[in-house]
Order: C-alpha cells, then structure tokens, then sequence
C-alpha cells in the first residue's frame, strides 16, 4: 500500500490547526515512517474566513461537516469540533456510512455514543480510533488496548483534567481558596466554556468511562460513573492532608468486582511521595494495572495544540500503516453491558470535623464509628482558640455504607459542630 | 482471519514460562481480543527434565531452536533465551528465512545485529518486535514507534537498568558503600551472570541504542554509546547531590545533535523532584520528547516474569490482530548512518575535589575553570578535620571538552588534594 492516506479535518480549532502543522511540517518524515503519503484533502469549521495562520488553500473546503465526511476523496474523517450531539454526531456517523475510517478527540460522544458507534463502524468494516480523546498527548489508549493486551487489568486509574490538577495545585501553592483560583483559572482561559464539565468532573468521567470499556470488556457507560467534582475541596482539607502526608486530586478509578463495574471520579487522597501525589499543575496521569505487567504509569501534558495533535497523527498514523483494531480493543458486539457498582472497594477515608470542646467528645466519636465496624488509624486534634477543636481522623479501610451508617450517627453525639468532610483515601 | 495464531517459544526461563502462563490463563480473553486463538505449537529450551512448574505436554519439544524455528506449523517465533551471538542468533535468522514473524526480548541481539535482522526480515516480508527488550513490562517502544509517530523526536531519556536503580538508592537510603550494595545484589540474585552487563551499563546500552534508531530514523549503533557504569559512584557524591537537590542516576540520553547523534549510558545528577529524580529501587522510566507531544513520562517494572512476559504477548497480540510494522519503525533500507556526537550537548557539571586549606584555593580553581570559558553557578565548603577541604562546584552549562580542559590545569594549581570527581547535570 503506497496510495496516499488522505484526511478530511472537521473543526479547526486549535487542535485542527495543530493537525494541519505537523502534516504540512513533517510530510517527508510521516512517508518514511508509514511508507505511504499522509495528505489532506478537505477541511471543514464554522468560520472559512478566520485567520488561523495556517495555508490551507490546498485544501477543499466544506461548510458541512457532513458534506466533508462523504467526500469520495477522503479515507479518513478526523473529528475534532467536539460535542455529544449534533454536527460531530451527524458527521461521525456519515463518516461510517460512507465507508470512511474515524479518528476523533471527541470524549463526550464517544463516552455517550461509542457502543453504537463502535457497532455501526465495524458492521461498516471501519475503525474508531480516539488516542486524542484521553489524557491528550499521552499514547495511553495505545498502551491499554495493545500494550497491555495479554493481561486482565486490575484497575485503572488516572488524574485526566489537567484544569482541576491545575486548580488544586495551585490553590494548596499559593494558599488560595477554591473560589480565588477558579476565577484565576477561568480567567486565564483554562476552563470550558462551561466550566463545569471540568471543575464537576464531566470531562474526567468520560475519559474514565472509555478507558474503562477497553480495559474490562464491558460497554462504555457514562451515566455509571459516580462523579464528584472538586468545587467542595477547601483549601483546609488541602492543607490538613498535606500534613498528614497526602495530596488531594480529582482522581478516577475504574475496576471490576465482584458486585459489578465500578467507576469512579472524584476528589480522593493519595500519598504525596506516590507519581500520583507529585503530580503538579495541568500534567495528566493514568496509572494501569494488568495481573502480568503490575503498574504501569504514563505521565504527560493532557491538552494543547502539540499533545492532542500528536494524538491524533498517532491513530492517523496506525491506520496509514494499516492497522485495523475494534474501536474497544474487541468486537463491539461482544462487549459485556457491565452492572455498575457504586463504592464496592474499600478503602480508608479521611475525615475532618469540629468537635465542641467538651470532655469525651473524641470517644463518643470514636464510638459512634465503631458502631459502624470502623476502626482509626490515625487522629489528630489541632490547637484552637474557640470552643470547637479542628479534629482529623484517618481510618482503617472500610465501606461507603457503613463510614454513612458512621455519619449519620454524628450528629447524635452531641459533641459535632460542623458537617464532617469525607474524602477517600485510594491506595495507589 | 480466525485462524489460530500458532507460536514457538525458545527459552523456557522464567519469561518464557510467563509467556506460557498467559497464554494458558487467559486463552479466552486473548481470543476475544485479537479475534483469533492465540497458542503454542512448540517450545525449546536446554533441558527438557527440569521442573518448571507448568504443563508443556500439549506442545512440542525441540531441543534445537533452530528447528523450532523451522517448524512448519509455527508463525511466530518467540526468542526469550538471550545473547548476542550463537543459538539466539541462528536461530532468530532460521526463522526469518522460514518465513516466521519474530517477537523478541533480546536487547544485546538486536543491538547488536538488529539493522542486518531488519533488514532481512524486510526483504522476507516478516516483522522483528521487541517491546520486552526495551524497559521491561513498559509499552515504550509502542509508545515510540506509534503513539508518537507524528512527532520529530526531539530526546529520549531513560533509567532503564533496575539493578542499578537499585543500588544506587539503597547506597542513599542505607548509607552504605557501593562495594557494599553491590555484594548484597549479587547475593538476591538481582544481577546478570556477569554483573558487568547491569553495573557497567552495557544492558542499558543496548536497550538505548534500540530506542535510538526508532526516534532517529538511524541505524541502531551500540558502539556509539558512550558508556560508563555506575562502579565508580561513591556514597559521598550520593549524599552531597543530595545535599544539593539532586539525584545520581544511570540515564540514557540519546539526542540528535548539529554534530550528529548523541548516544550516553552514565551516572548523571536529575533534580531530586522530577520523575527521575523520584524513581526508587529497580523501576524503570523512560522520557521521550517530541515537538508535538512535548514530554511523555512512562513508568514501570523493568523486568521480571510477568512485566517480561506482558511485554512479549503486546507484541504477539499486535501480530494476531494484523499489525505489520518495520522493525524500527520505517524500512531498515531507509535507516541513516549516524555520525557519532560524543558530548556534544553542553550541560551544567557536579564537580567535587578536595582542596588543600591555603590561602587563595578556591580561587585557584574558580581561575582554572574561568580560564575554560566555564563559570560556577554554586559552590559549597564543607567543614573538615583534616588539611584538606571537601568542596563541591556546580558549573553553569559548559562542554565535556571545555570541562576536560579545566580539569587538566587543576594539577598546576598546586591547590586539589584528590582526583576531582565530574558528574554530568541532566535538565529533565
């Protein structure tokens, strides 16, 4: 195979551009490497008038993204506008329809829409393929579906937003409130336009809903995520689990146990020596772990014109080589629809509360935890200067259900002057 | 294709009975996944009586791997028994000429003959893989080759020699000598036959100069490495880098520079808060850097039964799902000749020398250095009890040569009281 691969990009975004650059950049140097051509051919985005600094006068151009997809003279439609619905719905599946190959950095329809779609492109006898979709530069799709191929995986995990690691970083840094650096955040235009799809932790989940479909086999399924954003994490928790040797992240687990698929992405303490802990500002990290391979962890930039189209030239790239792999890592049509399970694992939690100084208010506490079959691991009552003493509690590992059992007890203690923090401590 | 995907394993070790592990558990997932059974048609190894703790009944023996590799009814040929040169050699070359595809772990085989095995499997249509030979269970040739397909690689980095990992942090975390750890390695079994290969950075060489071709486009030159062990690493520098914020690691640093390609395997300080810098015991991590995806970080076990075995069925899983890719990722008839850069890429130094306590010493040495273009960025006096004053000096950037050349006039100086210890700072 010598013909040329030729691409349609619909959307150019900063990530289209970036396309665009390296193809026009490096055309000698992708020839050597897949012993083909890689060129486009047409280009589709809202705006043909925009300055994008960048020639694309060789290029067709479409209005229609959907018009671009069925183009005869395209093999490949790379989706990169975004959006569940809509435009990059209907190009995608126009994509598939007309015999065309999809490469896409689409999260949200690919976490919402990826069994359908994945069963449509292979009924087609087309390939699916989104490196660019999570953790941006980092080739960890890759390394999931192909790398890791021979193993059952255990568990993954992964700080995939690099707005919220930038915005927990820099709050614990600089010792600001969540408030101080959201608007920080916002103004120096690291959020989404809506931000919640960041700081509530939408954006992560479906990056874990998709890694999760390859790494057990089961349908992707968005909604399952438990999801928990950061907007609740103080500066205080921050500081406190600092001292206590962790640091906070908007971490997803994904694993699958005996009640069902668990998934989960929300703030949780991991050690501060771990990669996890030590991992500052907007870097990604996803941790996977395969019964042969143990742990493996891939560290990289997690958004960016570079990184995320590096992402895409990687998929874009497999195929001009000719790789041919099902969107999931099997036939979509195998893939098992996966019971959720909310919270099944274990784990110890930190707690944080206000304990009115009174004598045997910690042992009430204590007692009241036990109840719930809790044991402590650790505690640590701070210095005060009002009637209520800062108190934090690590405790050995135990369920959801019996640490809420253990909550709901508090208030009946009588000796609880604040709604007691919660966050999970994940073992990584 | 649903035809089996029918493999000969040659070396029945501890990887090799991993990869029989895998493959004997997980016969239902690899099918699933690869959309076609993966098993073992034969085996060879030295001795057919020993133990080995797993049923080979159901395959056939050769006690040559040759003829293994000439079997009819094998397609892939998997090399796990390692050495350059005799068995290995013939027979990764019989079954090129049989036509069989090669997964390997052979790092000192291919870095030594990889570009003639290349090019023959080329000519043979058939592929030479060799994830497992590179970092262990770590998919960084993976990552390389593909993942990264779309960048100019512009650095590769990497500690991927875990016995050396291990000693250089347990000499810090023990404070013991370097004869000391490396005794109570060789006694847990944690080195080569010949320790040679691990502490004096040959494995590691090899396993560079394969990445090297990959990033580079070159043919895979080991004797282009410029190598040095960690032998000559003493307890004292350890604690002094640390001292100063860094870490001494073995790293690999392959660049391409003005004056052609760099390729080092040596002892070099990495600020104690990087990835490198935090890497413990006998991890591995590999640093590429490319224009597009800038800096991707991977993480993992460099060796052992199962991150070996995961290693070698990433590849076995890629050929059963139809992947064909070049040996070093592009035809080995279009790998440049490197011309070979020693040092070229300028760098801050360590430097630690006793002076004699005399009036005007250091500024002796400041002079020396000053007279070879080289200035001191910090400089630290320890006390002493003798009549000599441990001093260490890190320079600002300079060349090995500039550096050599200062060195050199130390003697006249009439002020160093020791053979001045040099260590290259890397900026990761």
């Amino acid at each position: 195979m010598t013909e040329p691969l030729r691409l349609g990009i619909a959307g150019l975004g900063t990530v289209g551009v970036g396309i665009v650059r390296i193809i026009q950049k490096h055309a000698a140097l992708l020839e050597q490497r897949a012993g083909r051509p890689v060129v486009i051919t047409g280009v589709s985005a809202r705006t043909k008038t925009k300055n994008r600094d960048v020639d694309l006068s060789d290029y067709a151009w479409e209005d229609d993204p959907v018009t671009l997809a069925q183009r005869p003279d395209i093999d490949v439609f790379v989706e990169v506008m975004g959006g569940s619905e809509g435009p990059a719905k209907d190009a995608t599946e126009a994509a598939i329809a007309a015999g065309k190959d999809v490469v896409s950095a689409n999260k949200a329809l690919l976490a919402i829409h990826g069994q359908a779609l994945a069963e449509s492109a292979e009924a087609a006898g087309r390939v699916i393929r989104f490196e660019a979709a999570v953790a941006g530069g980092i080739p960890v799709v890759k390394a999931l579906t192909e790398g890791l191929a021979g193993n059952d995986i255990t568990r993954i995990m992964g700080v995939m937003n690099g707005s919220c690691n930038y915005i927990l970083t820099r709050m614990e840094d600089a010792g600001l409130s969540y408030d101080a650096v959201f608007e920080e955040a916002n103004q120096l235009g690291y959020l989404e336009a809506d931000p919640e799809l960041d700081v509530g932790g939408i954006d992560a989940g479906h990056k874990l809903a998709l890694l999760s479909s390859i790494a057990f086999g089961t349908q992707v399924d968005f909604d399952a995520v438990e999801l928990e954003g950061i907007g609740a994490v103080s500066i205080d928790d921050i500081r406190h689990a600092a001292d206590m040797g962790f640091k906070i992240k908007l971490l997803g687990v994904a694993q699958l146990t005996g009640r069902g698929l668990e998934q989960r992405m929300s703030p949780c303490l991991v050690p501060d020596s771990s990669p996890l802990g030590q991992l500052q500002g907007g870097t990604n990290m996803v941790v996977l772990e395969g019964d042969a391979a143990s742990q493996i962890v891939l560290r990289g930039p997690g958004a960016g014109e570079g990184p995320t189209a590096s992402a895409i030239m990687g998929d874009v790239m497999d195929i001009a080589r000719g790789l041919r792999i099902s969107t999931f890592g099997q036939p979509a049509t195998g893939l098992r629809k996966a019971r959720a399970a909310r919270a099944a694992v274990p784990a110890p939690y930190y707690l944080r509360m206000k304990l009115l100084d009174k004598p045997g208010a910690l042992a009430k506490i204590a007692h009241a935890l036990g109840e719930a079959g809790i044991s402590i691991d650790r505690m640590r009552q701070y210095e005060h200067g009002d009637a209520s003493a800062p108190v934090l509690i690590v405790t050995h590992k135990t369920t959801r259900t019996a640490l809420d059992e253990a909550l709901a007890a508090f208030p009946a203690t009588g000796v609880v002057d604040s709604t007691p923090v919660a966050i999970r401590i994940e073992a990584v």
